[in-house]
């Protein structure tokens, strides 16, 4: 840790007297520094004025002891300057505030063995809680290529497609990350205990609220930001037309970094906000992991299999066969010298074409005539 | 009919001596016009040398007969100048040809009581013959809402996704054409004489290859030219990595014309082509008749309505009750002076709001504490 200890303990009190995401105050530390920050909260006040919850009261009083008790449940505190620190955030430092969030986090709590810089080149996979099948799936699947490829996927441990997306990616070696509105001693659904403490105890639990707190409908708009602003670009596999997973979206476009959705059948509701991303150009559309290595990844160094097709018999031909068979009814048989004229060859060449593709299955002769085979219409 | 009769039967016999589509040829006539085509054409030579398919010699030698022929099988024979000429066509004339094919029409057979000038306006449904039901159903909802916003359906008869947007079209006001690779007194695939002959009995069945005449791999590529420059838009519903469709695609993108694409499942072999065309931005994505009328009609005549999900308690709030809820803890409860700090307001403001919340059904008082109640986790 690399911090200044008065600076480091001045920020846990600073976590303490403000909420998450506060863009005045983040913007204040930024600019002044959390020491200058505090003083001018306290010039004038004290700490009761500022924070009226007791239990944060006595963590901005006594910011030590909030540390060695976060310490003791296996949460360190990582602030700007630390050599662990993920320098993607400062990005947030001059991005608009958007529903009333944003700005630096003053410091992120952190539990697990993942040191936060090695999220450099993360990937976010976020989505509906109410998912279908169909999203879990493909969120899964998405995951653990990511994560096979070493890249860790970021989410935010709710039901549905976050879920889907840590389970995906905890098999490779990118591994994951959860972050969390509430504190990251807790757990936010009660159903994901055993998920998020697999994460911490393999991966990182990450969160800007005080140890303790419960997550309110703003912190998940401040988490929200620190997904879209760890990571390098944000995957939305299913959301509804007002899913929360639209404001991690909207914090990725906000931090220029790309929004991906996977599309999914125009009938399903659980895709219509991915869809309107997509029509809007807000996203690129992706149907796979290696799409998604491909948009974030460095030019070049994933490059995704233009989609083809089967190589038929028909692929193989050479350009005189080609033509000629481009000549051959599909259905009523025509004479040799017919197809000669169409295909514009002398009778000799095109007869000798023709028994070659017949050679091949491709054409067959009925009748006096020549028609196209069972080959040629696959 | 306003071309004179010899320049018209003149393009009759031109018509019979070429394949559909011919660059050179149509080039030849749309710059030298079909006389001094026809003149060069057989100077020095004889129809015999230039035509070998024996009903196409005679087509050509006598077109009046041919004309008299066609008129007794239904068919007439538009040529650019005629008031029914679609002008829509004369776009490719400046177009690069695409697979050896392109160039305005010597002249279009028709069969049907829709006249071609009505096509302005008209759209195309193609995609794969092999589809899902999935892709049949959008298709055909998506025929349905562009013929009953007066928008002809133009499609090319074939199985899959052709058929389902003719089916979907007929019941509309805008009604359906089908533009086919076989002379438009022929149907192909034959399941679909009963399709065909209605699309013939009460709009048009077009077709630019001579009547009689069998459907080729070259007539199929020449028709797909057809059915993206008569429309105003082309969308593609389903098509595998290498469907015909996407010929159709790739003409109406030469000609300027936008391209729409209907995403599906990314599992679904029969979306990926155009989950391609919409990830490289050739196609704009739509999940409706409505999108498509935005895309392609007049500025301002279609305005689709952003999704929104449905209106729930919290939409209705006061900044204020907003302010308040946003501070409420979805599970433990919190005491109304820790609500009040994080929210902002006064002890006694916060007090009143949330006793205005609890009423709303949006929080609930536990143990001296308030929380999230049922509606606000809708």
């Amino acid at each position: 840790m690399s911090a200044p200890d008065d600076e480091r303990l001045t920020r846990v009190a600073l976590s303490a007297l403000g909420e998450p995401g506060d863009p005045r105050l983040l913007d204040a530390v930024t600019r002044l520094g959390p020491v200058a920050v505090h003083d001018l909260l306290l010039s004038g006040n004290t700490i009761e004025e500022l924070q009226t919850d007791p239990d944060a009261r006595r963590s901005a009083a006594d910011p030590e002891r909030t540390l060695a008790q976060a310490a003791e449940r296996g949460l360190r505190f990582v602030v700007p300057g630390d050599p662990e620190w993920p320098v993607q955030l400062d990005d947030l430092a001059t991005a608009e505030p958007l529903q009333s969030r944003g700005g630096v986090p003053i410091g992120l709590w952190v539990r697990g063995p993942r040191r936060l810089d090695e999220l450099a080149g993360s990937v976010a996979v976020v989505g509906s809680r109410s998912c279908t099948t169909y999203g879990a799936d493909v969120a899964a699947e998405i995951a653990a290529t990511l994560s096979a490829a070493g890249r860790c996927v970021v989410s935010g441990a709710a039901y549905g497609i976050d879920q889907a997306g840590h389970r995906g990616a905890l098999a490779g070696g990118g591994g994951t990350t959860a972050v969390l509105a509430c504190g990251a001693d807790r757990v936010y659904p009660a159903a994901h205990q055993q998920l998020v403490d697999h994460i911490g105890a393999h991966g990182a639990v990450v969160s800007e609220a005080l140890p303790g707190w419960s997550p309110t409908q703003v912190r998940f708009l401040a988490r929200n930001r620190l997904i879209a602003a760890l990571t390098v670009g944000t995957v939305v596999v299913e959301a509804a037309a007002r899913s929360g997973a639209l404001n991690t979206a909207n914090w990725a476009a906000r931090l220029n970094r790309p929004v991906l959705g996977v599309p999914g059948p125009v009938t399903s509701a659980a895709s219509e906000g991915v869809h309107h991303l997509i029509r809007s150009q807000a996203a690129v559309l992706v149907t796979s992991g290696a799409d998604v290595l491909e948009v974030v990844g460095a030019a070049g160094e994933h490059l995704v299999v233009e989609p083809r097709g089967p190589v038929r018999a028909r692929d193989r031909l050479t350009i005189r066969q080609r033509q000629v068979l481009d000549a051959v009814p599909a259905i009523r048989a025509a004479p040799d010298h017919s197809i000669a004229r169409t295909a514009g060859l002398a009778l000799a060449d095109a007869r000798e074409t023709l028994t070659r593709l017949a050679g091949l299955g491709l054409a067959e002769e009925v009748g006096g005539g020549w028609r196209l085979a069972a080959l040629a219409h696959e």
